[in-house]
């Protein structure tokens, strides 16, 4: 059975190219970057190289705006911490309700134990932000507002360089979560009002472990992990060097790569879903299909369980999601469903397609071939399962 | 010229078969350890076996009282913060004055951003702590009391288990920064009163950004890193599958050998050390020579620039370090011979040479051969020497 891999938004294969790059740094040049011998000499000039690929890959202006960190979540919590310690007299935070828990749960944590206010702005149907909502959040008490870039259940992309100028005209720092958008949308960080901005590596075949947190010139920033001098004192610890070395060989073949590869990844995606509309009832297309990640699918099955559909999917050599890779194994449809006011039966059922450049048409035609079968059969032992074409009771066919 | 790596207290080689285990887990089983596909599949268990690899160096009771981290750094910086906010009615720490930076400057931030009291305990001349002080410093306003294993400059090592008792009796968490004990000194953390530990990878062998915090079960810890649930909800963000399997294949290599490889290294180590004391004049071993890190020897060649003497021996080949690699690059002597009142036309010139397993005899003979025409030669050109044999101005011969 051919394994066919479409869960590219929870993680990606290391690009052999990468581990290629990153190796004679495990057992080589294996010194440190503050070193002064010459195990330590090849590796400042590697760092310098990585981040000046990560610079590019964003359209950043300077390369020291570019801070490694251990990934997205290390981004996200060091941007939002960051805000309310440098941002005197303000202690609100505006976000959305779907974020990544990297944003979302540090919010309620902060909401909890120092009584920081958090605004946490709702979307439509489609996963799109209420702006007007965002733009009443907006006051002089407002520390920092941040949205992500790309949805990781649904794809749908946030105008960041729109609600970053709003942030702005309130006195408010501007972040985005940018884990799901960098490397698969084209990006000119140099020419918004973004402030900060977070990724990670392993979302665009890098390896796990690394991110970076881009900080534009002139804001200020207090470090999260405290110790050496690291990174120019805003984030300690000794430097990731093969990580680091990998992402930036990844940010480089993204940069290469993206326009070609992310309209064939498109192509591919938007077959997938015409074939699966085309021979499944009753199952829609969830997020803004107008305003997406072109790799991102997110389809939602009525009256049957996601976490079914996966097993027989796996069965099939087909690895795809249901939700975020956080919320498998729990039973509740994922709050960015929930927030988008998904019925609830159908919001069960949603099943996550991520592509990657890896991906080929056989995989599609795999899944295609696959996924008809499996909703019939789950569908025949639901409960809940009227018939084709027929809603079942809470589905709202404005959706459909 | 035959490269000699002395600097093992910085970063180490990452062992070869560390990489050859890490390997199939950035292109093959590169899933999340949550998914629910195949390619996570073989994920979860390498997990499991890489926590019980670091108990088991470790001794500690349960594997899931292992926490891994983005490395040393972050672990000190997890238990600190941590023990402060679940320690209720406790606002004060104990530590060293002779800590690493992880520790030492998120105390400083501390005291200057919370006012949080700050004990930093002396040492004495030979590096070893003044347990009167640490004892008086306890009170019931201690949240936590945090000293090193073993010191990074000179090899100390610290009564961690008596301290820990000592913290106890006051109600006190302890916790232990063992980033250069673990895999050089065998451990029993089950028998001991230890409450949490920090290790990190690149020091033994493992990869740069990977390290644990050891947590004895029943303490409650705050999560430092917020967002998804991985780790039992102890630290948020993607788990870094690659260098975690490194830091258990790491901990499994380094149980295994220590007896055998720490013996060597610690004859390698006494020789050099006879060898530079029986032909060089003027210079002194520092730290507590009874009761030492088997692989670190710290000498202080009196008036000569410690940098100097390491751009002298880099042209030979031989890698070491002059105080720790974060404060390489400034002239100020280090914090830590400071602390122990180290003379200061020594301090100036110390020089850290750290063994590891991977060191030989042939290394030994070759630092041996350079060093004394080294140090000939830079004393020529000094100001403040006045022949051998003859102490200068502010040398106190007591530490000869
Ligand atoms: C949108 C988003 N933000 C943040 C993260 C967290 O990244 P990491 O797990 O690499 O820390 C992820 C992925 O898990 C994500 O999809
Ligand atoms: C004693 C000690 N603690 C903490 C650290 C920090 O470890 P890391 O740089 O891996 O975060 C080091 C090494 O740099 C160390 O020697």
């Amino acid at each position: 059975m051919r394994p066919v891999y479409l869960d590219n938004n929870a993680t990606t294969r290391v690009d052999p190219q990468v581990v290629a790059a990153m190796l004679p740094f495990f057992t080589e040049h294996f010194g440190n970057a503050s070193s002064m011998h010459a195990f330590g000499a090849a590796v400042g000039g590697a760092l310098k190289t990585a981040r000046q690929q990560v610079q590019s890959l964003l359209g950043a202006e300077f390369d020291h705006e570019i801070i490694f960190t251990s990934g997205g979540t290390e981004s996200d919590n060091t941007a939002l911490l960051s805000a309310l310690e440098t941002q005197a007299g303000r202690d609100e935070i505006i976000t959305t309700s779907v974020e990544h828990p990297a944003i979302l749960s540090l919010c309620d944590h902060l909401e909890k134990s120092r009584g920081v206010k958090i605004h946490r702005i709702g979307v439509d149907s489609r996963g799109c932000l209420d702006i007007e909502a965002y733009r009443k959040a907006l006051s002089s008490r407002t520390a920092i507002a941040s949205v992500m870039w790309a949805n990781n259940e649904t794809g749908t992309v946030f105008p960041v360089e729109t609600l970053a100028e709003l942030a702005h005209e309130a006195g408010a720092l501007f972040h985005t979560d940018a884990v799901q958008a960098v490397g698969k949308i084209p990006m000119t960080l140099a020419k918004t009002e973004i402030d900060m901005l977070s990724l990670s590596g392993h979302k665009l075949h890098a390896p796990k472990g690394i991110g970076a947190l881009y900080v534009r010139r002139g804001v200020r920033l207090r470090p999260f992990v405290r110790g050496g001098h690291q990174e120019r004192g805003r984030r300690a610890g000794t430097e990731n060097i093969p990580a680091v070395v990998g992402l930036g060989k990844a940010a480089e073949l993204a940069a290469l790569s993206m326009n070609d590869e992310q309209t064939r990844v498109k192509a591919l995606r938007d077959r997938l879903e015409a074939g699966i509309l085309a021979s499944v009832g009753n199952c829609m297309v969830t997020g803004d299909v107008d305003n997406r990640l072109p790799n991102t699918s997110n389809i939602a099955f009525e009256c049957i369980e996601g976490e079914a559909i996966l097993l027989l999917l796996n069965k099939e050599g087909i690895a795809a999601s249901s939700g975020s890779a956080c919320t498998s194994g729990s039973l509740e449809p994922s709050h960015v469903l929930r927030a988008m006011n998904i019925p609830y039966t159908a919001a069960h059922g949603a099943i996550r397609f991520s592509f990657s450049r890896e991906n080929t048409e056989q995989d599609v035609e795999q899944v295609l071939a696959a996924v008809p079968g499996i909703i019939a059969n789950l569908r025949a032992m639901s409960p809940f399962w009227q018939g084709d074409g027929q809603a079942s009771a809470d589905f709202n066919p404005t959706y459909a």
